[in-house]
Protein backbone atom coordinates (compact mmCIF):
# COMPACT_ATOMS: atom_id res chain seq x y z
CA UNK A 1 0.00 0.00 0.00
CA UNK A 2 1.41 3.53 -0.48
CA UNK A 3 -0.49 6.76 -1.18
CA UNK A 4 1.94 8.66 -2.91
CA UNK A 5 0.91 11.91 -4.42
CA UNK A 6 -2.64 11.48 -3.13
CA UNK A 7 -0.63 10.87 0.70
CA UNK A 8 0.36 14.48 0.45
CA UNK A 9 -3.17 16.21 -0.13
CA UNK A 10 -3.64 13.60 2.74
CA UNK A 11 -1.05 15.24 5.18
CA UNK A 12 -3.13 19.07 4.31
CA UNK A 13 -5.71 18.09 6.56
CA UNK A 14 -5.81 16.82 9.79
CA UNK A 15 -6.80 13.42 10.51
CA UNK A 16 -9.30 11.26 12.75
CA UNK A 17 -7.13 10.51 15.80
CA UNK A 18 -8.01 7.19 16.07
CA UNK A 19 -6.30 6.16 12.58
CA UNK A 20 -2.27 5.50 13.61
CA UNK A 21 -0.40 5.68 10.38
CA UNK A 22 2.77 6.60 9.16
CA UNK A 23 2.28 8.27 5.47
CA UNK A 24 4.62 5.69 4.28
CA UNK A 25 3.45 2.86 6.64
CA UNK A 26 2.80 -0.87 4.76
CA UNK A 27 -0.84 -1.10 6.41
CA UNK A 28 -2.58 1.36 8.45
CA UNK A 29 -3.18 0.52 11.58
CA UNK A 30 -6.74 1.25 13.42
CA UNK A 31 -6.80 1.42 17.04
CA UNK A 32 -9.89 -1.09 17.43
CA UNK A 33 -10.51 -0.80 21.06
CA UNK A 34 -13.16 -3.37 22.44
CA UNK A 35 -14.27 -6.40 20.82
CA UNK A 36 -17.37 -5.32 18.62
CA UNK A 37 -17.87 -6.69 14.75
CA UNK A 38 -15.73 -5.22 12.37
CA UNK A 39 -17.55 -4.63 8.99
CA UNK A 40 -15.98 -4.62 6.13
CA UNK A 41 -17.57 -3.77 2.47
CA UNK A 42 -15.53 -2.98 -1.11
CA UNK A 43 -16.82 -1.44 -4.48
CA UNK A 44 -15.65 -0.64 -7.81
CA UNK A 45 -16.34 2.59 -10.00
CA UNK A 46 -15.03 2.65 -13.68
CA UNK A 47 -15.85 5.40 -16.07
CA UNK A 48 -18.31 4.47 -18.70
CA UNK A 49 -19.86 2.18 -16.61
CA UNK A 50 -20.81 3.70 -13.33
CA UNK A 51 -20.06 7.34 -14.52
CA UNK A 52 -19.13 9.22 -17.36
CA UNK A 53 -16.24 11.18 -16.09
CA UNK A 54 -16.02 13.22 -18.94
CA UNK A 55 -19.89 14.71 -18.40
CA UNK A 56 -19.51 14.56 -14.67
CA UNK A 57 -15.93 15.20 -13.98
CA UNK A 58 -13.40 13.73 -10.78
CA UNK A 59 -15.39 15.53 -7.77
CA UNK A 60 -18.31 13.87 -8.41
CA UNK A 61 -16.92 10.55 -9.42
CA UNK A 62 -14.95 10.46 -5.58
CA UNK A 63 -17.57 11.68 -3.80
CA UNK A 64 -19.54 8.75 -5.06
CA UNK A 65 -17.02 5.94 -5.09
CA UNK A 66 -16.81 6.93 -1.15
CA UNK A 67 -20.75 7.35 -0.84
CA UNK A 68 -21.85 3.76 -2.03
CA UNK A 69 -19.17 2.07 0.48
CA UNK A 70 -20.82 4.23 3.15
CA UNK A 71 -24.19 3.08 2.14
CA UNK A 72 -23.44 -0.55 2.81
CA UNK A 73 -22.07 -0.09 6.19
CA UNK A 74 -25.51 2.41 6.54
CA UNK A 75 -27.54 -0.80 5.34
CA UNK A 76 -25.69 -2.91 8.19
CA UNK A 77 -26.65 -0.44 10.99
CA UNK A 78 -23.25 0.07 11.66
CA UNK A 79 -20.98 3.28 12.36
CA UNK A 80 -18.20 4.11 9.95
CA UNK A 81 -14.30 3.71 11.04
CA UNK A 82 -11.91 4.27 7.98
CA UNK A 83 -11.50 3.83 4.60
CA UNK A 84 -8.88 2.74 2.20
CA UNK A 85 -9.01 3.94 -1.39
CA UNK A 86 -6.94 2.14 -4.70
CA UNK A 87 -7.27 3.95 -8.08
CA UNK A 88 -5.88 3.55 -11.76
CA UNK A 89 -5.59 7.34 -13.08
CA UNK A 90 -5.53 8.01 -16.77
CA UNK A 91 -2.39 9.34 -18.22
CA UNK A 92 -4.59 11.56 -20.29
CA UNK A 93 -5.65 13.26 -17.22
CA UNK A 94 -3.40 15.54 -15.02
CA UNK A 95 -2.97 16.48 -11.48
CA UNK A 96 -5.95 18.19 -10.85
CA UNK A 97 -7.88 15.09 -12.00
CA UNK A 98 -6.29 13.25 -9.12
CA UNK A 99 -6.65 16.21 -7.17
CA UNK A 100 -10.75 16.66 -7.35
CA UNK A 101 -11.42 12.79 -6.97
CA UNK A 102 -9.33 12.88 -3.71
CA UNK A 103 -11.12 15.87 -2.69
CA UNK A 104 -14.62 14.41 -3.53
CA UNK A 105 -13.73 11.20 -1.86
CA UNK A 106 -12.55 13.84 1.08
CA UNK A 107 -15.56 15.75 1.05
CA UNK A 108 -17.86 12.77 1.53
CA UNK A 109 -15.62 10.66 4.34
CA UNK A 110 -15.49 13.49 6.25
CA UNK A 111 -18.92 14.21 6.46
CA UNK A 112 -19.11 10.82 7.99
CA UNK A 113 -16.04 11.08 10.54
CA UNK A 114 -14.37 8.23 8.07
CA UNK A 115 -10.87 8.70 7.83
CA UNK A 116 -9.08 7.61 4.20
CA UNK A 117 -6.24 5.78 5.84
CA UNK A 118 -4.28 4.12 3.16
CA UNK A 119 -4.26 3.70 -0.44
CA UNK A 120 -2.55 2.74 -3.76
CA UNK A 121 -2.12 5.36 -6.64
CA UNK A 122 -1.63 3.92 -10.10
CA UNK A 123 -0.97 5.57 -13.24
CA UNK A 124 -2.34 3.45 -16.81
CA UNK A 125 -3.40 4.25 -20.27
CA UNK A 126 -6.69 3.04 -19.31
CA UNK A 127 -9.88 4.53 -18.22
CA UNK A 128 -10.09 5.52 -13.95
CA UNK A 129 -10.88 2.94 -12.14
CA UNK A 130 -11.61 3.49 -8.20
CA UNK A 131 -11.77 0.76 -5.77
CA UNK A 132 -13.08 2.24 -2.20
CA UNK A 133 -13.26 -0.14 1.18
CA UNK A 134 -15.08 0.81 4.28
CA UNK A 135 -14.54 -0.53 7.87
CA UNK A 136 -17.43 0.15 9.91
CA UNK A 137 -17.88 -1.06 13.63
CA UNK A 138 -21.09 -2.58 14.51
CA UNK A 139 -22.90 -0.54 17.81
CA UNK A 140 -26.08 -1.20 20.11
CA UNK A 141 -27.90 -4.46 19.08
CA UNK A 142 -25.03 -5.68 16.82
CA UNK A 143 -25.11 -5.39 12.50
CA UNK A 144 -28.44 -5.58 11.01
CA UNK A 145 -28.14 -8.07 8.26
CA UNK A 146 -30.98 -9.09 5.19
CA UNK A 147 -31.92 -12.32 6.84
CA UNK A 148 -34.31 -11.83 10.27
CA UNK A 149 -37.26 -10.34 8.12
CA UNK A 150 -40.51 -12.63 9.61
CA UNK A 151 -44.09 -12.98 7.80
CA UNK A 152 -46.05 -10.10 9.49
CA UNK A 153 -43.44 -7.21 10.18
CA UNK A 154 -43.84 -3.84 8.20
CA UNK A 155 -41.42 -2.87 5.62
CA UNK A 156 -40.37 0.74 5.42
CA UNK A 157 -38.18 2.78 3.35
CA UNK A 158 -36.17 6.01 4.07
CA UNK A 159 -37.21 8.25 1.00
CA UNK A 160 -38.84 8.69 -2.52
CA UNK A 161 -38.12 6.21 -5.16
CA UNK A 162 -36.92 6.25 -8.95
CA UNK A 163 -34.98 8.67 -11.60
CA UNK A 164 -31.58 8.55 -9.46
CA UNK A 165 -30.06 8.22 -13.06
CA UNK A 166 -30.97 12.08 -13.14
CA UNK A 167 -28.39 12.77 -10.56
CA UNK A 168 -29.18 10.44 -7.06
CA UNK A 169 -27.22 8.21 -8.12
CA UNK A 170 -23.85 10.56 -8.02
CA UNK A 171 -25.05 13.08 -5.32
CA UNK A 172 -27.06 11.18 -2.68
CA UNK A 173 -26.37 11.19 0.71
CA UNK A 174 -25.62 7.85 2.36
CA UNK A 175 -28.01 7.36 5.03
CA UNK A 176 -25.55 6.74 7.62
CA UNK A 177 -26.91 8.19 10.65
CA UNK A 178 -30.48 7.66 9.90
CA UNK A 179 -29.53 4.21 9.78
CA UNK A 180 -28.01 4.92 13.79
CA UNK A 181 -31.09 6.55 15.19
CA UNK A 182 -33.17 3.86 13.53
CA UNK A 183 -30.99 0.83 14.98
CA UNK A 184 -31.04 2.77 18.18
CA UNK A 185 -35.08 3.25 18.53
CA UNK A 186 -36.51 0.11 17.20
CA UNK A 187 -35.15 -3.96 16.89
CA UNK A 188 -34.50 -3.58 12.76
CA UNK A 189 -35.57 -6.88 11.68
CA UNK A 190 -33.48 -6.82 8.57
CA UNK A 191 -31.96 -3.64 6.14
CA UNK A 192 -30.45 -3.16 2.77
CA UNK A 193 -29.74 -0.12 0.71
CA UNK A 194 -31.71 0.04 -2.78
CA UNK A 195 -28.70 -0.50 -5.22
CA UNK A 196 -30.33 -2.74 -7.64
CA UNK A 197 -33.88 -1.02 -7.48
CA UNK A 198 -36.71 -1.43 -4.65
CA UNK A 199 -37.95 -4.51 -6.31
CA UNK A 200 -34.81 -6.53 -6.30
CA UNK A 201 -33.54 -5.51 -3.17
CA UNK A 202 -36.65 -6.19 -1.16
CA UNK A 203 -36.32 -9.83 -3.23
CA UNK A 204 -32.57 -10.21 -1.37
CA UNK A 205 -34.29 -9.66 1.97
CA UNK A 206 -36.76 -12.19 1.53
CA UNK A 207 -34.32 -14.70 -0.04
CA UNK A 208 -32.51 -14.36 2.85
CA UNK A 209 -34.77 -14.47 5.18
CA UNK A 210 -37.36 -17.43 4.14
CA UNK A 211 -39.81 -14.91 3.21
CA UNK A 212 -42.01 -13.05 1.10
CA UNK A 213 -43.37 -9.54 0.82
CA UNK A 214 -46.37 -7.69 -0.59
CA UNK A 215 -45.43 -4.32 -1.90
CA UNK A 216 -48.47 -1.26 -2.16
CA UNK A 217 -48.49 0.54 -4.81
CA UNK A 218 -50.29 3.20 -3.62
CA UNK A 219 -48.10 3.50 -0.42
CA UNK A 220 -44.27 3.61 -2.68
CA UNK A 221 -43.14 7.19 -2.25
CA UNK A 222 -42.58 8.54 -5.92
CA UNK A 223 -39.08 10.86 -6.47
CA UNK A 224 -39.72 13.98 -8.08
CA UNK A 225 -37.39 12.77 -10.12
CA UNK A 226 -39.58 10.35 -11.71
CA UNK A 227 -43.10 10.31 -10.41
CA UNK A 228 -43.32 6.46 -11.72
CA UNK A 229 -43.93 3.97 -10.12
CA UNK A 230 -42.38 1.07 -12.97
CA UNK A 231 -39.26 3.12 -11.96
CA UNK A 232 -39.33 3.43 -8.00
CA UNK A 233 -40.22 -0.70 -8.47
CA UNK A 234 -36.92 -1.03 -10.68
CA UNK A 235 -34.49 1.92 -10.54
CA UNK A 236 -31.34 1.03 -9.17
CA UNK A 237 -29.03 3.26 -6.96
CA UNK A 238 -31.68 4.94 -5.25
CA UNK A 239 -29.59 4.38 -1.46
CA UNK A 240 -32.53 4.81 0.29
CA UNK A 241 -32.96 2.04 2.77
CA UNK A 242 -35.48 -0.73 2.93
CA UNK A 243 -35.94 -2.54 6.79
CA UNK A 244 -38.10 -4.68 8.72
CA UNK A 245 -39.61 -3.77 11.46
CA UNK A 246 -42.30 -5.47 13.85
CA UNK A 247 -45.76 -3.37 13.22
CA UNK A 248 -45.95 -1.62 16.64
CA UNK A 249 -42.66 -0.50 16.06
CA UNK A 250 -43.88 0.45 12.38
CA UNK A 251 -46.50 2.25 13.39
CA UNK A 252 -44.76 3.97 15.92
CA UNK A 253 -41.93 4.97 13.35
CA UNK A 254 -44.95 6.40 11.25
CA UNK A 255 -46.63 7.93 13.58
CA UNK A 256 -43.21 9.80 15.74
CA UNK A 257 -41.43 10.29 12.29
CA UNK A 258 -38.37 10.07 14.30
CA UNK A 259 -35.49 10.49 12.14
CA UNK A 260 -34.84 14.12 11.18
CA UNK A 261 -34.75 15.35 7.88
CA UNK A 262 -36.69 12.08 6.23
CA UNK A 263 -39.90 10.56 6.42
CA UNK A 264 -40.39 7.38 6.76
CA UNK A 265 -43.11 5.56 4.66
CA UNK A 266 -44.73 1.88 5.17
CA UNK A 267 -44.76 0.14 1.66
CA UNK A 268 -45.85 -2.98 2.54
CA UNK A 269 -45.38 -6.37 4.23
CA UNK A 270 -43.99 -9.66 4.91
CA UNK A 271 -45.75 -12.80 4.07
CA UNK A 272 -44.86 -16.54 4.01
CA UNK A 273 -43.58 -16.71 0.48
CA UNK A 274 -43.82 -14.52 -2.82
CA UNK A 275 -42.94 -11.24 -3.95
CA UNK A 276 -46.59 -9.27 -5.01
CA UNK A 277 -47.53 -5.79 -5.76
CA UNK A 278 -50.84 -4.71 -4.35
CA UNK A 279 -52.65 -2.17 -6.44
CA UNK A 280 -56.13 -1.10 -6.38
CA UNK A 281 -57.21 -3.78 -3.95
CA UNK A 282 -55.55 -6.64 -6.62
CA UNK A 283 -52.39 -8.82 -5.64
CA UNK A 284 -50.48 -10.02 -8.37
CA UNK A 285 -47.37 -11.83 -8.25
CA UNK A 286 -44.00 -9.59 -9.38
CA UNK A 287 -40.94 -10.42 -11.13
CA UNK A 288 -38.39 -8.10 -9.77
CA UNK A 289 -36.56 -5.90 -12.09
CA UNK A 290 -33.70 -3.87 -11.91
CA UNK A 291 -30.23 -4.15 -11.61
CA UNK A 292 -28.83 -7.76 -12.62
CA UNK A 293 -25.47 -7.95 -11.59
CA UNK A 294 -22.91 -8.77 -14.29
CA UNK A 295 -21.56 -12.07 -15.15
CA UNK B 1 -21.06 -4.68 -2.23
CA UNK B 2 -21.87 -7.90 -3.81
CA UNK B 3 -20.21 -11.18 -5.12
CA UNK B 4 -21.88 -12.26 -7.77
CA UNK B 5 -20.84 -15.17 -10.08
CA UNK B 6 -17.57 -15.03 -7.52
CA UNK B 7 -19.79 -15.82 -4.48
CA UNK B 8 -21.17 -18.38 -5.67
CA UNK B 9 -17.69 -19.98 -6.02
CA UNK B 10 -17.02 -19.27 -2.55
CA UNK B 11 -20.01 -21.06 -1.42
CA UNK B 12 -18.24 -24.15 -2.91
CA UNK B 13 -15.96 -24.22 0.11
CA UNK B 14 -16.53 -24.14 3.58
CA UNK B 15 -14.56 -20.81 5.38
CA UNK B 16 -13.26 -19.47 8.03
CA UNK B 17 -15.88 -19.21 10.97
CA UNK B 18 -14.29 -15.87 12.07
CA UNK B 19 -16.07 -14.43 9.08
CA UNK B 20 -19.79 -14.24 9.74
CA UNK B 21 -21.59 -12.48 6.72
CA UNK B 22 -24.40 -13.99 4.83
CA UNK B 23 -23.51 -14.15 0.81
CA UNK B 24 -25.58 -11.42 0.02
CA UNK B 25 -25.15 -8.99 2.75
CA UNK B 26 -23.95 -5.50 2.07
CA UNK B 27 -20.70 -5.79 4.09
CA UNK B 28 -18.97 -8.66 5.79
CA UNK B 29 -19.11 -9.11 9.33
CA UNK B 30 -16.02 -9.90 11.10
CA UNK B 31 -15.83 -11.10 14.84
CA UNK B 32 -13.00 -8.65 16.31
CA UNK B 33 -12.80 -10.88 19.89
CA UNK B 34 -10.67 -8.28 21.59
CA UNK B 35 -9.15 -5.00 21.90
CA UNK B 36 -6.21 -5.12 19.50
CA UNK B 37 -4.99 -2.69 16.13
CA UNK B 38 -6.81 -3.68 13.13
CA UNK B 39 -4.31 -3.29 9.86
CA UNK B 40 -5.78 -2.03 6.61
CA UNK B 41 -3.83 -2.17 3.30
CA UNK B 42 -4.73 -1.75 -0.36
CA UNK B 43 -3.38 -2.80 -3.70
CA UNK B 44 -4.59 -2.56 -6.75
CA UNK B 45 -3.16 -4.26 -10.06
CA UNK B 46 -3.83 -3.57 -14.28
CA UNK B 47 -3.49 -5.77 -16.80
CA UNK B 48 -0.21 -4.31 -18.85
CA UNK B 49 1.19 -2.40 -16.04
CA UNK B 50 1.33 -5.06 -13.14
CA UNK B 51 0.83 -8.37 -15.10
CA UNK B 52 0.16 -9.25 -18.84
CA UNK B 53 -2.63 -11.07 -18.43
CA UNK B 54 -2.04 -13.03 -22.21
CA UNK B 55 1.34 -13.94 -21.18
CA UNK B 56 0.47 -15.41 -17.44
CA UNK B 57 -3.02 -16.03 -16.89
CA UNK B 58 -6.13 -15.25 -14.36
CA UNK B 59 -4.73 -17.94 -11.93
CA UNK B 60 -1.16 -16.24 -11.29
CA UNK B 61 -3.01 -12.75 -11.45
CA UNK B 62 -5.25 -13.88 -8.18
CA UNK B 63 -2.19 -15.28 -6.85
CA UNK B 64 -0.51 -12.27 -7.12
CA UNK B 65 -3.41 -9.72 -6.07
CA UNK B 66 -3.65 -11.74 -3.02
CA UNK B 67 0.38 -12.14 -2.35
CA UNK B 68 0.82 -8.34 -2.47
CA UNK B 69 -1.96 -7.37 0.08
CA UNK B 70 -0.72 -10.20 2.67
CA UNK B 71 3.25 -9.00 2.15
CA UNK B 72 2.07 -5.43 3.18
CA UNK B 73 0.43 -7.37 6.52
CA UNK B 74 3.66 -9.38 6.89
CA UNK B 75 5.26 -6.32 6.50
CA UNK B 76 3.75 -5.26 9.74
CA UNK B 77 4.50 -8.16 11.59
CA UNK B 78 0.37 -8.82 11.74
CA UNK B 79 -1.43 -12.06 10.84
CA UNK B 80 -3.76 -11.88 8.10
CA UNK B 81 -7.60 -12.27 9.49
CA UNK B 82 -9.88 -11.63 5.99
CA UNK B 83 -10.18 -10.40 2.06
CA UNK B 84 -12.15 -8.32 0.03
CA UNK B 85 -11.69 -8.47 -3.68
CA UNK B 86 -13.35 -5.79 -6.12
CA UNK B 87 -12.83 -7.02 -9.91
CA UNK B 88 -13.09 -5.40 -13.47
CA UNK B 89 -13.63 -8.63 -15.84
CA UNK B 90 -12.98 -7.31 -19.31
CA UNK B 91 -15.93 -8.55 -21.64
CA UNK B 92 -14.07 -10.00 -24.09
CA UNK B 93 -12.90 -12.83 -21.08
CA UNK B 94 -15.29 -15.83 -20.70
CA UNK B 95 -16.53 -17.63 -17.18
CA UNK B 96 -12.78 -19.24 -17.05
CA UNK B 97 -11.08 -16.26 -16.24
CA UNK B 98 -13.01 -14.96 -13.20
CA UNK B 99 -12.94 -18.55 -11.76
CA UNK B 100 -9.04 -19.28 -12.10
CA UNK B 101 -9.14 -15.42 -10.96
CA UNK B 102 -10.67 -16.80 -8.13
CA UNK B 103 -8.95 -19.53 -7.49
CA UNK B 104 -5.24 -17.77 -7.82
CA UNK B 105 -6.92 -15.28 -5.41
CA UNK B 106 -8.51 -18.50 -3.54
CA UNK B 107 -4.97 -20.80 -3.11
CA UNK B 108 -3.00 -18.02 -2.22
CA UNK B 109 -5.64 -16.37 0.97
CA UNK B 110 -6.16 -20.21 1.67
CA UNK B 111 -2.56 -20.41 2.33
CA UNK B 112 -2.55 -17.88 5.21
CA UNK B 113 -6.36 -18.68 6.01
CA UNK B 114 -7.63 -15.45 5.43
CA UNK B 115 -11.22 -15.79 4.54
CA UNK B 116 -12.48 -13.70 1.27
CA UNK B 117 -15.24 -12.76 2.67
CA UNK B 118 -16.76 -10.82 -0.08
CA UNK B 119 -16.08 -8.42 -2.77
CA UNK B 120 -17.44 -6.23 -5.83
CA UNK B 121 -17.27 -8.13 -9.62
CA UNK B 122 -17.99 -6.15 -12.48
CA UNK B 123 -18.20 -6.25 -16.32
CA UNK B 124 -16.31 -3.95 -18.62
CA UNK B 125 -14.68 -3.26 -21.91
CA UNK B 126 -11.61 -2.75 -20.56
CA UNK B 127 -8.63 -4.83 -19.53
CA UNK B 128 -8.62 -6.69 -16.26
CA UNK B 129 -8.32 -4.35 -13.05
CA UNK B 130 -7.82 -6.37 -9.74
CA UNK B 131 -7.92 -4.38 -6.28
CA UNK B 132 -7.41 -6.53 -2.84
CA UNK B 133 -7.88 -5.48 0.51
CA UNK B 134 -6.61 -7.48 3.20
CA UNK B 135 -7.54 -6.75 6.68
CA UNK B 136 -4.86 -8.03 9.62
CA UNK B 137 -4.76 -7.77 13.19
CA UNK B 138 -1.62 -6.76 15.14
CA UNK B 139 -0.07 -9.93 17.42
CA UNK B 140 2.58 -9.74 20.51
CA UNK B 141 4.49 -6.35 20.82
CA UNK B 142 2.04 -4.81 18.65
CA UNK B 143 2.47 -4.08 15.07
CA UNK B 144 6.22 -2.93 13.22
CA UNK B 145 6.17 0.53 11.46
CA UNK B 146 8.85 1.78 9.56
CA UNK B 147 10.41 4.39 11.96
CA UNK B 148 11.52 2.80 14.87
CA UNK B 149 15.35 1.98 13.52
CA UNK B 150 18.13 3.78 15.43
CA UNK B 151 21.71 3.98 14.88
CA UNK B 152 23.39 1.10 15.29
CA UNK B 153 20.90 -1.10 14.48
CA UNK B 154 21.51 -4.15 12.06
CA UNK B 155 19.47 -4.12 8.83
CA UNK B 156 18.61 -7.99 7.87
CA UNK B 157 16.82 -9.68 4.65
CA UNK B 158 14.86 -12.99 4.72
CA UNK B 159 16.48 -14.09 1.29
CA UNK B 160 18.08 -13.04 -1.64
CA UNK B 161 16.96 -10.07 -4.04
CA UNK B 162 16.82 -9.24 -7.51
CA UNK B 163 15.33 -10.39 -10.84
CA UNK B 164 12.12 -11.03 -9.75
CA UNK B 165 10.92 -9.71 -13.11
CA UNK B 166 11.73 -13.16 -13.97
CA UNK B 167 9.03 -15.16 -12.13
CA UNK B 168 9.16 -14.12 -8.76
CA UNK B 169 7.41 -11.01 -8.68
CA UNK B 170 4.03 -13.44 -10.08
CA UNK B 171 4.90 -16.26 -7.95
CA UNK B 172 6.53 -15.41 -4.30
CA UNK B 173 4.99 -16.36 -0.97
CA UNK B 174 4.46 -13.67 1.48
CA UNK B 175 6.74 -13.55 4.61
CA UNK B 176 3.61 -13.74 6.82
CA UNK B 177 4.57 -16.51 8.78
CA UNK B 178 8.34 -15.60 8.90
CA UNK B 179 6.84 -12.32 10.16
CA UNK B 180 5.47 -13.90 12.93
CA UNK B 181 8.17 -15.98 13.74
CA UNK B 182 10.83 -12.71 13.86
CA UNK B 183 8.15 -10.39 15.65
CA UNK B 184 7.76 -13.99 18.30
CA UNK B 185 11.70 -14.19 18.93
CA UNK B 186 13.30 -10.51 18.60
CA UNK B 187 12.05 -7.12 18.79
CA UNK B 188 11.74 -5.77 15.13
CA UNK B 189 12.68 -1.58 15.56
CA UNK B 190 11.26 -1.34 11.86
CA UNK B 191 10.69 -3.22 8.59
CA UNK B 192 8.99 -3.60 5.23
CA UNK B 193 8.45 -5.82 2.37
CA UNK B 194 10.77 -5.08 -0.44
CA UNK B 195 8.37 -3.81 -3.23
CA UNK B 196 9.87 -0.68 -4.69
CA UNK B 197 13.66 -2.25 -4.93
CA UNK B 198 16.16 -2.62 -1.67
CA UNK B 199 17.94 0.53 -1.85
CA UNK B 200 14.66 2.59 -1.78
CA UNK B 201 12.78 0.83 0.56
CA UNK B 202 15.50 0.50 2.94
CA UNK B 203 15.52 4.59 2.09
CA UNK B 204 11.77 4.34 3.37
CA UNK B 205 12.57 3.39 6.41
CA UNK B 206 15.41 5.60 7.11
CA UNK B 207 13.40 8.17 5.99
CA UNK B 208 10.53 7.39 8.54
CA UNK B 209 13.14 6.49 11.50
CA UNK B 210 14.92 9.90 10.56
CA UNK B 211 18.28 8.34 10.26
CA UNK B 212 20.59 6.68 7.71
CA UNK B 213 22.36 3.38 6.73
CA UNK B 214 25.52 1.41 5.17
CA UNK B 215 24.52 -1.32 3.07
CA UNK B 216 27.34 -3.61 2.71
CA UNK B 217 27.62 -5.01 -1.03
CA UNK B 218 29.46 -7.98 -0.28
CA UNK B 219 26.74 -9.53 2.53
CA UNK B 220 23.45 -8.64 0.19
CA UNK B 221 22.26 -11.89 -0.68
CA UNK B 222 21.92 -12.22 -4.41
CA UNK B 223 18.79 -14.27 -6.47
CA UNK B 224 19.68 -17.02 -8.74
CA UNK B 225 17.80 -14.85 -11.32
CA UNK B 226 20.20 -12.02 -11.38
CA UNK B 227 23.29 -12.48 -9.31
CA UNK B 228 23.56 -9.05 -10.06
CA UNK B 229 24.05 -6.45 -7.33
CA UNK B 230 22.85 -3.31 -8.96
CA UNK B 231 19.50 -5.41 -9.52
CA UNK B 232 19.75 -7.00 -6.15
CA UNK B 233 19.92 -3.29 -5.20
CA UNK B 234 17.16 -1.27 -7.41
CA UNK B 235 14.77 -4.28 -8.57
CA UNK B 236 11.62 -4.27 -7.31
CA UNK B 237 9.05 -6.83 -6.10
CA UNK B 238 10.95 -9.31 -4.24
CA UNK B 239 8.22 -8.96 -1.53
CA UNK B 240 11.41 -10.09 0.81
CA UNK B 241 11.40 -8.50 4.27
CA UNK B 242 14.16 -6.24 5.24
CA UNK B 243 14.28 -5.30 9.27
CA UNK B 244 16.03 -3.50 11.79
CA UNK B 245 17.01 -5.27 15.39
CA UNK B 246 19.43 -4.19 17.76
CA UNK B 247 23.06 -5.87 17.32
CA UNK B 248 22.02 -8.48 19.80
CA UNK B 249 19.25 -9.54 18.67
CA UNK B 250 20.74 -9.82 14.55
CA UNK B 251 23.78 -11.70 16.09
CA UNK B 252 21.45 -14.17 17.42
CA UNK B 253 19.25 -14.63 14.44
CA UNK B 254 22.65 -14.98 12.15
CA UNK B 255 23.91 -17.45 14.60
CA UNK B 256 20.64 -20.06 15.29
CA UNK B 257 18.94 -19.13 12.07
CA UNK B 258 15.62 -19.46 13.94
CA UNK B 259 12.79 -19.15 10.69
CA UNK B 260 12.37 -22.64 9.18
CA UNK B 261 12.89 -22.51 5.22
CA UNK B 262 15.15 -19.11 4.75
CA UNK B 263 18.22 -17.68 5.59
CA UNK B 264 18.43 -14.18 7.43
CA UNK B 265 21.49 -12.46 6.34
CA UNK B 266 22.51 -9.32 7.89
CA UNK B 267 23.79 -6.84 5.17
CA UNK B 268 24.08 -3.41 7.10
CA UNK B 269 24.04 -0.99 9.41
CA UNK B 270 21.77 1.85 10.44
CA UNK B 271 23.78 5.08 11.21
CA UNK B 272 22.95 8.54 11.98
CA UNK B 273 22.48 10.01 8.53
CA UNK B 274 22.99 9.16 4.52
CA UNK B 275 22.30 6.53 2.35
CA UNK B 276 25.43 4.74 1.96
CA UNK B 277 27.14 1.50 -0.18
CA UNK B 278 30.13 -0.16 1.54
CA UNK B 279 32.08 -2.05 -1.17
CA UNK B 280 35.61 -2.86 -1.35
CA UNK B 281 36.11 -1.18 2.11
CA UNK B 282 35.08 1.53 0.64
CA UNK B 283 31.86 3.80 1.31
CA UNK B 284 29.86 6.15 -1.34
CA UNK B 285 26.42 7.93 -1.44
CA UNK B 286 24.31 5.53 -2.75
CA UNK B 287 21.17 7.17 -4.59
CA UNK B 288 17.94 4.96 -3.87
CA UNK B 289 17.07 3.31 -7.23
CA UNK B 290 13.92 1.16 -8.07
CA UNK B 291 10.10 1.93 -8.78
CA UNK B 292 9.31 5.34 -7.96
CA UNK B 293 5.36 5.86 -8.06
CA UNK B 294 3.75 7.18 -10.65
CA UNK B 295 1.65 10.19 -11.00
Amino acid sequence: MEFAYIDWLRRQTPMNPRALVGPGDDAAVLDWPAPSSCLVTTDMLMDDVDFRLDEVGPHRVGRKAMAVNLSDIAAMAGRPVAAVVAVALPRTGNTSLAEELYRGMREMADAFDTPIVGGDTNGWNGPLVISATVLGEAVGRGPVLRRGAKPGDWLLVTGPLGGSIRGKHLDFTPRVREALRLHDLVELHAMIDISDGLAADVGHICAESGCGVVLRAEDIPLSNDSRDLEQALSDGEDFELAFAVSPADGQMLLNKQPVLGITLSAIGEFVADGIWLEQASERRPMQPKGWVHEL
